[in-house]
């Protein structure tokens, strides 16, 4: 179920064991040959193919598209959500179908400068509504194996605006790449800091945290189907209500 | 330009005297006949068709979708954006981009809703911010002198869900709209008061505000064009900076 | 029923069917001829006059004279009321006689600075006490036909320190207007904008908008009644539940 | 100078130097006897009679009368300022002045359960802005003396609708008084407790702290004097300066 | 009872009548011869002194160390709590509890500068819980008389760094006073302002408010009794319910 | 160097370029045989090696105790430091400390559920202050591969009250470990979600999470040594500037 193109009656209709899945994205930097909205359209291409699945189960909302960016503010076109806006937009929309019934909720996070901020509103939501069944992860912790195995470069995880971050891309919106202007960036070894807090216009040159010049559609093709499979499989579980009552 | 398919560098090198454009809509009951996205939908088209007419001028970010919409919430569907959570995003959004120079920025809204907050937003942000050129307004003040002229019904005005909005959607996305399903509703005249506040359960039965049933297709294109013309005209004014310089 | 001047065994013995009329005024600057309080003594020489034709049905409570003035506060003596905090005193006014069982409350303003925080204060409340009866509106829009008619100068609205305002205050105050002083201001054709944000120095001279040397107690007089008497018929519908009940 | 009454070039053109005095009250019960007004009239009595003595010294603002009334609001017709509501009223009233060079500010409080949120505003501006000169005290302060002699009753302290604060009310509104209610409450020997919080429903019968019967309107008109010679001693060292830089 | 050793079941089997003793202090300067947490050092000392004296009436809590201390960040070292953090701390301690059936808590405080946030925290808490029984004192309010008949120096309070708790440190916590450092300070009689608001670095060269050269060790272990024995004798009557049953 | 005990000359002597180390604990339900302030316990047992091995690069403050505990508010006793108020104190310590010039400033956790909070504050206090040098880690990120090899039970991690928290305590304060009353528990499989969000209520049956019963002091020692020997690496590192110099 796609709410954007529902009536309130079909709302009205729908089953209230539904799983309604909120996708999380950004608009920040992605490196000289990504655009802005990558985050965006990852998360929601992988919401809406879980939602194609599971059409009776998930009751999928517009992506939340602007997040916690303050880390990418340097490289102009960011848009930074602060946090209070951002937990005070997740708050909302959860309440906002909770009173009409609607008890079981995911953030499906396209960006990992969101965590914290989804964290505290989830967190906050189950506090004040103990009822609620709440879960919310990054569509990337989905894919974690799928990506080490096809990455060629170093790193083998997704990093940002990185090889595994423009596969996707080039499978999902080839037309919005500029691979030509595709580089290695932020190669430089991590200093000898487990816990350093590093905004990325000191990390990189360009914005690019990996090696985007490696990144192919196929791999793309390979990453994004683990991904809806993994979230799949989550959601089908979430909306079974495996988690807190099986 | 489209800011959520540009890159950093394509932001860096764009002419900070643009007007930045901002969508703001809501996902809100619209009667048993229009979708949830109606708002956003409408005024995403405005603005999209302003930006193609303005390419070089007007620098066009993603719609902010999540509207201020407590007086529907009673219609299930209907998602609320917390008023300081709604403020909170429109001025994280205009300090992201005035960081970079960007000094002038339109938000163009969607939903009557939403005017007290976008309002408080606009001034904290221009008491804030002396030098940036602000401006708002709905993009159905526009239209106002050809949806007089066009309506049949005795409303002449843009309501709820209603003739014009009804048109509007036929005009713009009519694969969502459930015409079969459209109803008059919200006919009681005025009560005797200019000031009550009312909910929208309080003043219909079916969440629409007017005469949905004498919609057409046509009366749609004409109030579209009539708003696309207005603004592109308020927008090329404030780019050129007319307002405050002029 | 004056709020202020009673006991707290009055007012529990008051009706709580009555309409509870809280005037919102501002301390801003008023051009060179008007005192500051300008806003403050209109709007609560309009509340008390409908209070003492509907001494029943009505309990006024003292002027909240703080308004939000920050469009103003480049010209000196103006106070700003920062958003937050006149909503505050506003959800904090109301509900604290709401608890005592008063279900209608009124805000008249006086400022229309102050359009955007009762609007987000009046929709708060009505959110999070769905049983209370509502309303607010500037004393000004009861009495626009008789301005159009009795103005002179080429505006036909209520401005700022303009024809209309300096009448208001010759009529009910003039030992604190310094009408020698009076300017004509803010006489510019409007930018072509509809929707431009500008503050008072940005748009005028002497802080005045409009010709504030043709105003005359005569014209003031006549507009004042015809505020009272339109807001005593509002209140008067108000108090007797024509609104939501009706 | 009375602000209020001012025009913005009346301001513009005053001593800066001058001591801005923000008189700060309640609207809240005073037992069977007094108006709920009460704190409001004594503390804009003392004033306006300081400001009479010090005209070119002192610049005198309306008083802001919602104070923080929660302890009373077991009684109806009592308003409640939020806390938070009330701090922000001040700092904004205080940065307004600030902002035209205005930079010493004194706040007279009128009822005790002010002092909480007038510290923290005032402790808070002076973090923020360290070159203001910021006092602030009770009026009350300044007579304990005076009461300790004048008073009857067996508590030698201004209370609670008491023994002091209607003789004060006999002196300043007597029209306002309903002498012929008055009691003697809340005399219950303290609980040996010297940090117990109660409200004022908890303590007391009719909301009163003392004994009211005993007032006199020349014990007002003294302890009324005492008040006025002390305040305007203060504001007159605080206007010259003594305090920072004597 | 020392919460912070017991194990929840510990606590679900302890009296929910105990009233809950919440120690606050602060880390700030206190002159060149006191450690920074002196008033944590002596406000714990005083409340695990009572506690020892009441174990089966008390439940002591850890000490809330980060204080109110804007007035003293001039000093390096001094960390200040900003005041709604700390408002948020003592309402989430006393909430927390009182969700598990306690409903006695009282605050004690250890350094002048909290007084303002502890009042608002604890009339927060009674507004919204009214049945919860609520305290609070700074623990030198309950040995004046001894302070007054003990000190040597001109002043016969506790003040800051002073005679009086130089000598408390001395009796707790000698190893940590640097006593051969110790000086007279803050010594120009009081400007003649009784409501001024002053930072320490404008009434201090070093920090110190009072006479720290005639402290002795002796002096601090009786006013330490003195106030041991007040808070003693007030938690007991607190926690047998004198306050609001007796 | 040890803040606590310092006087406001000895902060002011200090090198700038130290490390300030701030822990950040928990006082929260750790099962019937751990105390409550576990946590705080272990955090501040490895901060406090760590000063005592780099003594002139770390300026160490006391453990602000109280964390972010919602999750376990079911368990009596359990004190929840609200996110909000988390945050402020945070902030709070670190502007403190960078009015007078340190910069590199350092958060060791010793509580999982602290992390949101904790990254929403440091990375706030990034953006207000570019040139800080901020880190922050748990003290268990740094002992996880010896955690792994000493650990007998089937979780090879810290969890909760486990084998690895107890065996800490054994080691650090035998005295206040109940190791009698220790089960395992919360030993069901995990539930087929990844991202689900439970509280402790709802995964255990006494608060733990893991297998306490297989606990010793021996593990814990080289558990805290290995902790101590990371977070020691880690701090000097950060303290010689390689982090963003380096």
């Amino acid at each position: 179920m796609v709410l954007a193109r529902m009536t309130w009656p079909d709302v009205d209709a729908a089953d209230r064991d539904a799983a309604v899945l909120i996708p999380v994205g950004s608009l920040e930097q992605h490196g000289p040959h990504l655009p802005l909205f990558t985050d965006s359209i990852l998360v929601t291409g992988v919401a809406e193919a879980v939602e194609r699945r599971l059409p009776d189960r998930v009751l999928l909302t517009p992506t939340l598209w602007m997040g916690a960016s303050s880390h990418h503010l340097e490289f102009p076109g960011t848009l930074d959500n602060p946090f209070d806006a951002m937990i005070g937009q997740l708050t909302g929309a959860v309440e906002s179908l909770a009173r009409h019934g609607f008890h079981r909720f995911y953030v499906l996070n396209g960006h990992g400068g969101n965590a914290d901020p989804i964290g505290i509103a989830m967190r906050t939501l189950k506090a004040r509504h103990p009822n609620l069944s709440l879960g919310y992860s990054g569509y990337y912790q989905f894919c974690a194996e799928q990506v080490a195995d096809l990455l060629e470069g170093p790193y083998k995880i997704i990093r940002h605006a990185c090889e595994a971050e423009t596969s996707l891309m080039l499978h999902l919106k080839p037309e919005w790449v500029r691979f030509e202007r595709a580089v290695d960036d932020g190669l430089a070894p991590n200093p000898p800091l487990r816990g350093g807090l590093f905004f990325f216009h000191e990390q990189t040159v360009d914005g690019v945290l990996g090696h985007a010049t490696l990144a192919t559609a196929e791999k793309g093709r390979r990453i994004f189907e683990a991904a809806v499979e993994g979230v799949t499989a989550e959601l089908a579980a979430f909306a079974h209500g495996v988690a807190l009552e099986g």
